[in-house]
């Protein structure tokens, strides 16, 4: 980042607290990734008070008045700068962060976060044992607290906003249901039309696929597609993903099912997706608060663009499926291209939201949402959610949970986060996906060619150049508007859904 | 560890300070030990920015007046606890280790500390490249630096004594040459004897040894003698070590040379002697500076007990050879136990202290204890150094090394820590290993025969219960005189040589 430190102080002041404080967010960040890759179970206790402590100390850091101070007497020279310039985007987005940090009292924040830990061991139990009442009442907590932390935010237009705008900056619940219903009215017919047909034959991708030819797999399909393995690694967790250290320092993780190829697969590229954005951002921005994707939303938006658009597109696999037979030649020898390509895309009706298809998948996001506003509002009572939860699955989806370990415990997010916009990324994601591929391809056609030829870099250099190298310069909503020339909409991911699954299904 | 702290808030008040204090070092340890395991190259320069940060953050938190005070607070409680009390001892230590850190700036430490980066990268260049000239100005830099080191802790006796109590509490030079020169006086005579023979054949150990067999032994070897893998792991990294980050996560780390059998394995047992000591000690001294071993000498002397004195002995080879020999059968079936134990036990006049066997090895500590002793006192300038390190290994072992890559530049020692108190640990080391075994055997002599039948639990337990439960309450001395009933002494180091090798080599 070009600086004029010279003539500013001050904000030398605030890159080098910034950097400290960077610094040990990174050092959490290693200690959680260690925990979930490589701790033996014995180093769990002190672990847990190791991350506390980290992360009690950056917070301090990071809401010493001192900070506000900086940031006040920056003002002026902030007015001097251009608003997109590198140094008025660092001290606008450090001004956010800190106001958002010290809105809410350091003690609540301990208070929730151990009462976060503490749910989450509980619904590890309660879910392997189907048990929702054992973990009802650390919910009810969950939702109070919930409900205290937007307290923090007066002013809002709906409880919830402030909890969506944690993750989705400038997100609210009016923009998002109109968005959301909308989209909605537009996918039930297409569901309804694929789910008439007979169900699509995927056994071939429930066959035995040893474990370490999965991985190998994996690394070389990621590897072509762009990402750096001098600047990240892949190893093997429960629950895929993708954290950073620095941008030298991108890791993934990924999950092998040896009875489903689909899953180290398409979990691997999903992640990659997610290491992309993050090493691609500018160097010089390192250490700065800047050197982060700009949202939840956009961050899933490039994990689902290489998984689905490219990573289940017919173009992909006619360059790819080759070498996944010669891996496999007695699973896959005798099966075509157009029977594994329509296998890894079917579309069904089913009760787990991780392994739904691109049709479906933003009904499950879309009964989280309603349901997690309605518990908002009071309207709903977490006594009632599990029969909640199903009612609307057999409404929405036709399909009715067997348990609620399939059903309201299947979801890791309530129980360790919040209640309150955990959820909407996900559609958000998906739709801003569709709006940037069709961007991109609109400026370089020649894009839809490559990747058939295993050639992914013109692709990836468009997203280098246009979303991953701002991190978080712009909002999400800056940054949708500048790259595509509109505000984001439904339409460009309908109509990507409308032609493929249009051709998979002849419709 | 029991308290009284509702009688005594200001002992709750160090605990809680030390407890940050430790999660700090404990999150620096592990960025080490992913830098050394499985950082990806793009990491490397973010980590020594945030390994730095945090060792500031945490030097400063222990320096901080406040800590001073307390602990001059607690002076009066400690005055009516017993010396080896918990509590006593802990506010001992923690004054002990308080005092050494403010007495040298701040800004000293870091001068040094980015001098020693520097050293180091300069020192792995000029090793590969056998040019000691390039690091010489470095390593002039380091005497002047471990001069100035020295001159914070005025009224020394020798200008060494400082730097070698920060490693092994207690010991002086003055101790160190008179227990030196009478070690020496004793193995010279050996080693003559020995290697006026005609040399052992250890061909059998430097076959072709496939890299996943070895980890796969080294790991079966290691549960069976103790470490316990729930907590604590292996991994692979260039230079060995031991590190903990908990009493529940104590990990080690190996090396294997696809030509030489005998690196991973005794690598392994010999971390794992570090590793043992630091997973016996008691769980509830954990979070304070009591949960560490006592000294570098007594860390070694557990390393060089478990790697020599058990791991090279004729029992444990009586029970482990069969298994070594069925996992390498082409290449060990026709090697008899006895060709097998004479091949790792082989005595001979070598350049590489790490490679040298037990007879010969502290004539290698011996020469760089001097050296450094010389160079402080100013008898010796650094641009002499080969030179004087090639004399004495000529006259102290009778072979020149070939280069300077296999002389002077072979340790890193020098090139990453200070001049003065680097090696003397690894003589006690050995020293104490023979004198804490005689007293174990003299008070449990069936450990023994338990080791030829693979039973290491009876010593293991008695090491527990005498060494390492106790962590740094008492100091090496203490524990020493306790344990043994004698301070340090070199019999007992004597008798085990001349036994073993006077058997071995037919004296």
């Amino acid at each position: 980042m070009q600086t004029t430190e010279k003539t500013q102080p001050k904000l030398l002041k605030l890159k080098k607290r910034l950097s400290e404080i960077n610094d040990l967010e990174a050092a959490a960040s290693l200690l959680y990734w260690d925990q979930a890759t490589y701790m033996p179970p014995g180093g769990a206790a002190a672990r847990g008070r190791q991350l506390a402590t980290l992360q009690k100390i950056a917070h301090s850091k990071f809401t010493d008045p001192a900070m506000g101070e900086l940031l006040e007497g920056l003002r002026p020279y902030e007015e001097t700068l251009p608003y997109f310039s590198d140094e008025a985007s660092l001290i606008r987005c450090t001004r956010k962060n800190y106001h958002r940090a010290v809105q809410v009292p350091a003690e609540f924040m301990g208070e929730f976060s151990e009462h976060r830990t503490q749910t989450y061991s509980v619904w590890v139990k309660a879910r392997a044992t189907n048990d929702f009442a054992a973990v009802r009442p650390y919910l009810e907590k969950t939702l109070d607290l919930s409900r205290e932390m937007a307290d923090f935010f007066p002013g809002y237009e709906h409880i919830a906003d402030p909890l969506i705008d944690f993750a989705d900056y400038g997100m609210k619940v009016s923009i998002l249901r109109r968005l959301f219903s909308q989209l909605r009215e537009e996918l039930v017919p297409i569901v309804e039309a694929i789910t008439a047909q007979s169900p699509t034959d995927d056994n071939c991708l429930h066959q035995r696929y040893p474990e370490e030819q999965q991985l190998d797999l994996t690394l070389k399909v990621i590897k072509q597609m762009g990402y750096d393995f001098e600047r990240g690694r892949q190893d093997q967790t429960h629950h895929p993903f993708m954290i950073n250290f620095s941008t030298g320092d991108v890791r993934i993780t990924t999950r092998v099912d040896q009875d489903d190829l689909s899953q180290a697969l398409f979990s691997s590229i999903h992640e990659m997706g997610h290491g992309l954005y993050e090493q691609g951002i500018r160097r010089d921005l390192e250490g700065t608060p800047l050197a982060c994707g700009t949202s939840s939303g956009v961050h899933e938006s490039q994990s689902r663009l290489w998984e689905n658009i490219v990573g289940r597109s017919r173009g992909f696999w006619k360059f790819f499926y080759p070498q996944v037979q010669s891996y496999f030649p007695s699973q896959l020898g005798n099966v075509s291209l157009d029977a594994f390509y329509q296998a890894i895309n079917k579309v069904q009706r089913s009760v787990i939201r991780m392994d739904a298809d691109e049709v479906t998948y933003n009904l499950h996001v879309m009964i989280r949402f309603d349901l997690e506003l309605m518990m908002l509002e009071g309207r709903l009572q977490v006594r009632d959610l599990p029969e909640a939860w199903n009612e609307r699955y057999r409404e929405d989806l036709g399909v009715v949970p067997q348990n609620d370990s399939d059903g309201v415990l299947q979801d890791v997010h309530w129980y360790t986060g919040q209640i309150g916009g955990m959820f909407q990324c996900y559609t958000l994601g998906n739709l801003m996906s569709a709006q940037f591929f069709e961007a991109a391809v609109t400026e370089q056609p020649e894009i839809i060619p490559k990747i058939e030829q295993g050639n992914f870099s013109t692709l990836h250099n468009w997203l280098k150049d246009n979303i991953y190298q701002h991190g978080c310069k712009y909002t999400a909503a800056e940054l949708i508007k500048s790259v595509t020339g509109t505000a984001l909409r439904i339409d460009p991911f309908i109509r990507y859904i409308r032609q493929k699954y249009g051709q998979l299904y002849m419709l």
